[in-house]
Parts: C-alpha cells; sequence; structure tokens
C-alpha cells in the first residue's frame, strides 16, 4: 500500500534529475545504465533511505506468491474494505493479492476457483457466492496443501479457516434498538435462508421479538437473493403495501436499507417519526442519504487482516503447529437519524 | 454471466432429486457415480437444454483463458460497471476474468504487471494509476504478443489497443452546462496535469469559459491526486474560503462532486441557487445525493465490453489483420438537480 511507503522511486528520479525508468533499472543494476549512474543512483537511495519492494524481487525468483480473493462482487464496500485489509497485510510480506468474482453464482464460483487454481495462487480467501450450497470445488486447495480461508459468508461443514462476526447477536441488537425506540411492527429483509450469516442475523431479530413480546409474522421477513438495491425497493414496496404495514424494518445489509428509505419518503411517510430504518455494514452511504443510517458495523477492513495473517502463517507453519481455525469479531450498533426518534 | 444461463446444475439437481455435487459429477461421468446416475443426468441435461459451461471444459484443458485487468481501484462504479462490460463478453467467449489494483501507485501497478504476467494471463485490460508516468512494464506482454488494451486512462505515447471517451468534448460541455444556467464563476477539481483524461476535461472547461468570456482563474482550479472524497472536501473547503469564492463547480468525478455538495451545504450554500456542482462519471451515489447531482454520464460498460472484444480478436486474429487501435466513445449531460436553477 502506497501510505507505507516513504520514499519512492519518484522522489529519487525527482533528486537526481533522471527518469524513473532510469532509476528503477540503476537500483536493479541493469546493464543498459552506466556504472556512473547505478552507482549514484544506489547511493541516493541509500541516503533517501528506499526501501526496495520485496515483491517485485521474489517475484522475479518465479514464485507467485499471489493470494487469490474470491467474492461475490466488487461493487460493495464491504468487500472493497475487505480486500484492503488483505492487501495491506499481504503486502507487507512481498505477496500481491488478485481479485475474482462469483456474482453470486455457484457455477461462477466453481470456474473461479479452477481459474484460481491454474494462475497458481498461493492461498485463497473466499467469501461465498449466496447460491453454494456445495464446497467441493474447493476440494483441490486442501488437497493440495494450498491454504484457504473462508470470510463472512462461510459454509457450515468445510473444516478450514474461518473468520467471521457474531450474526446472531447482530440481529439481536438491530431488533433490539428499534424496539427500545418504540417502533412494535419490525420488518425484515434477510438473504437467502441457507447461507448461514443471514439465517443466524433473522434468528437475532426473532429472537429480539420474542424477548419484548411482539409479533413474529412470516409476512413481515422477506429473503431476497442477492441483497440489490432493486430487490430491496421491490420488496419495501411489498412490506408498505400490507393491510397491516411495518413501521420499522431491519434490513441485513445498507443497500436494501437505503432502498427502504427512498421508498418510505416517497410514499410519504416522514423517517423516523412514522417509520425506522436501520441496515448492516455501515457504508458509506449511510452517512450520505438523508436522514443518516443506522447501521450494523461491520469489521470488513479488521477480518481482511486477519484472514491474509492466517494465509502467511500457514504457508509459514510447521507441519504440527495449529493455527486457531475460527476468528470471531464484534460489531457495533451505529445510530443515525434513520431510526432515532427518542431524545437520549 | 449468470444472467445468460437459463438451466443450472441446481435445476437439474432438483428435478431429479439429488444433490449438486452429484449432477455435477455425472455430467463429467465421474467414477464415483453410478452409470444408471450418470445416464439419467445426462438425459435429463439434454432435455432441459442445459449448456455446459465452455469455461470449465477449456480450463480443465488447461489454458488458463484468464483475461487480467489492472486497475486503480474496485471501489468506484465506474470501474465495477467497466469490468461487469469486460466479464460479460470474456465469459460468453470462455474466458474468466482476474482484477488487480494499482491503487493509484506507480510502483504497485508494476508489481501487478508482473504478478499478472506470472499467473499466465492471455490478455491485459489496463486503466493507469493516476501516478504513472512511465510504461515499460507492459512491454513484457507486448514483447509475448499478450495483447494489451488501455482503457479510460492511457498513456499517451505506447502504442496498443485504446478505448476511450473524447474528454475534451465532455468537459467543455459540462462547463457549458453550468454557464448557461447563469453561474459566472466556476472552479474545477481535476487529475493531475499529466494524466491526459484529466488534463483534457480541463481544457474543455478552460475553452468553455473563454468561448463565453468569463474569466479563467488558476486559483478556481485544484489538481488532486487521487480524486478521494477526502481531497474533494479539501479543496472545495479551500475554494469557498477564498476572497471572491466561486458560484459553481465542475468535477472531473462524483465522489469530489458529492464532497462538493455536502461541503457548501454544510456553510449554508443553497444548491443549486446559491452554488452549482456538476461532476462526472454518472456514479449511483448521483441518483441518492440531495439534490441530485448533475453529471457527464460515462459509458464503462460499453467501454468494457469493447475492450475484452479487443483482446479476443487480437488472440483469434491472423498476423496481417488489422485492428482499429483507438475506439472514442460518447458522453451525455446528465442534468439534475444540483445545477438546474433556471426553468425550461
Amino acid at each position: 500500500m502506497s501510505q507505507n511507503k516513504d520514499v519512492t522511486i519518484y522522489d529519487i528520479a525527482d533528486a537526481l534529475n533522471l527518469s524513473t525508468s532510469t532509476v528503477s533499472r540503476a537500483l536493479k543494476n541493469h546493464s543498459s545504465i552506466s556504472k556512473k549512474t547505478t552507482l549514484k543512483v544506489n547511493e541516493a537511495a541509500a541516503k533517501m533511505q528506499y526501501t526496495p519492494n520485496i515483491l517485485a524481487s521474489s517475484l522475479r525468483n518465479n514464485k507467485t506468491n499471489t493470494i487469490g480473493v474470491l467474492i461475490s462482487r466488487i461493487n460493495r464496500p464491504f468487500m472493497s474494505d475487505l480486500i484492503s485489509g488483505i492487501e495491506v497485510v499481504a503486502q507487507k510480506a512481498g505477496f500481491n493479492v488478485i481479485i475474482a468474482q462469483s456474482h453470486d453464482s455457484y457455477e461462477d464460483e466453481v470456474n473461479m476457483c479452477q481459474a484460481l487454481y491454474n494462475s497458481r495462487v498461493s492461498g485463497v480467501i473466499c467469501s461465498l457466492a449466496m447460491e453454494t450450497k456445495d464446497t467441493d470445488h474447493f476440494d483441490q486447495f486442501r488437497n493440495k496443501n494450498i491454504p484457504l480461508v473462508f470470510v463472512d459468508r462461510v459454509p457450515k461443514t468445510f473444516t478450514t479457516y474461518r473468520v467471521m462476526i457474531d450474526n446472531y447477536s447482530a440481529g439481536f441488537k438491530a431488533a433490539q434498538h428499534l424496539i427500545e425506540q418504540g417502533y412494535t411492527r419490525i420488518a425484515h429483509i434477510a438473504g437467502l435462508k441457507f447461507r448461514s450469516i443471514y439465517n443466524e442475523r433473522e434468528q437475532g431479530y426473532r429472537d429480539a421479538l420474542k424477548k419484548y413480546n411482539l409479533p413474529e409474522e412470516d409476512n413481515l421477513i422477506i429473503h431476497v437473493k442477492t441483497m440489490s438495491y432493486e430487490e430491496g425497493e421491490k420488496a419495501v414496496n411489498k412490506l408498505l403495501s400490507l393491510e397491516n404495514p411495518p413501521d420499522a424494518i431491519f434490513s441485513s445489509n445498507d443497500t436494501t436499507a437505503v432502498a427502504a428509505i427512498q421508498v418510505a419518503k416517497s410514499r410519504g411517510l416522514r423517517i423516523p417519526e412514522d417509520f425506522g430504518v436501520i441496515g448492516f455494514n455501515n457504508d458509506p452511504i449511510s452517512r450520505i442519504i438523508d436522514p443518516g443510517l443506522s447501521t450494523i458495523s461491520h469489521p470488513a477492513y479488521e477480518m481482511g487482516k486477519i484472514s491474509s495473517k492466517k494465509i502467511l502463517k500457514h504457508l509459514k507453519k510447521s507441519k504440527n503447529e495449529s493455527i486457531t481455525e475460527i476468528s470471531f469479531l464484534n460489531t457495533d450498533v451505529i445510530i443515525r437519524g434513520s431510526s432515532k426518534r427518542l431524545k437520549d
């Protein structure tokens, strides 16, 4: 990551009034550069405390030193934060990161697994596609002792490293917050049931309603396939068209929660007075939409860092050393205008 | 892309009440599946018009059939749209796409070039890092006849396929729109000067001011390094603190334009009455922010499709066949609340 580099070859080039390609070649003792220049560049590099990039050299030694990341979609802030965390740890250790999308499709995920395998990655970090039930396509990594970390959307049964949050308690806390603000008919937009992170959030939500003696009604819960804005719009329109519509909603991501705010506003509901909304992930949009979106903080960046560390540790570990298999991270409720209708 | 697949192995599994892994293996005539089941599955597949994935088979033949995409950052909607366009064409032809980020850093770009090369990609599509001036690191692809397409942020001199928009006329149109709405002191947030797409937009903006006899003032133009929200905030605060502040701004992306709206609002300016804003790219946020952000449509998805097509054509072409080197795409001004202060 550039933020960790103080001196770059640009600075050396500037200081010596040379082109960056000359500096780059001189640092590699390339034969096309005169001895005098090579010496001058290397002296300046030492004086300016330039740290040569470990990565480039390891690559010249023809190891790929690449971590493959397989996720549903890159255009979700959760995913880009996760990848930033993965990269910052990987790059410090001289590893590159390449990214592949499954688009929440099982078949794309199978194909991309094969592509990453053929690209000879040193390790794989994966958050499963919404559709994926069977995980045989990951066997090839385990069989070759290529470390594999599942993060966030993890399989229930595949034994490998897993990095996740406590989704049950996050769901419970989200619903409880709405209840404390006086909402009494709380709907929920959930992901597909067999994807455990969504199922656990839903369980937490259901148990919070039970604890406060509020009705659990199946028609207030809508399961959607990809958690897109369009799916959110459709779900909220359906909920608000019910004979006895909800007065609040807990959405399992911020994209669908933003859709909820927009749909409710367009139907003339005041937020948070008439309708309360809480999302999940704390995407940047939650601070930009009006009113601000209450949400659950999701430590994506931290999860990325831990995932990379597990890959690197596995690559270095001796046969008998054991590495913790599951890491659980905490979440917080972030309260903004979309659900705060009581004064403190 | 899943939208092109009508029948999946899930449908076959459902129809026959088998597990997806059994279906998947039966379709590959795997020895662990009984002959009877294999026959049944293949019959159902034929009947249901299941199209086996070309990709998976080509990968089994040990070609990588992978296009490497090297971009500044995945967390910009322009980039995810570009990648979607790349993927939809690539996947139809049985190619996978892997993605790498340069974070706008020259050194990261050099490293990722090497990583993609080592991953044995069949072709590379690149949008340059903001920092990159010298493009020697791409020579290795040309030397091995691995097709290379530069898209959007292209180098001035490297001779290869390029896919771009007419940035000059886009900048001209953006400034002209603000002028037509009656704004007279129009500031500009630009990218770094040597990155030609930003320089051309700035030229278009300058020429529009000239045409309408408005002052061009250097202190109304701010060049920023990565076009981030934080850079936008800082630039707009600086502009609005001038003794003679601007009454409108043309930002060279939507992220910094959204920052302009937020900063102006927080300073008590009414938008568009007191201060007009137009961005660039038509990111989804431009429809969500209040007021809606006027912007320039950027045909990112189309650019991605064309880029993939050039890679695929090159891979199939005979020695003497020539492929158009530069493709230019058009843009449109999209007018929303942030700049529309006159009635039609």
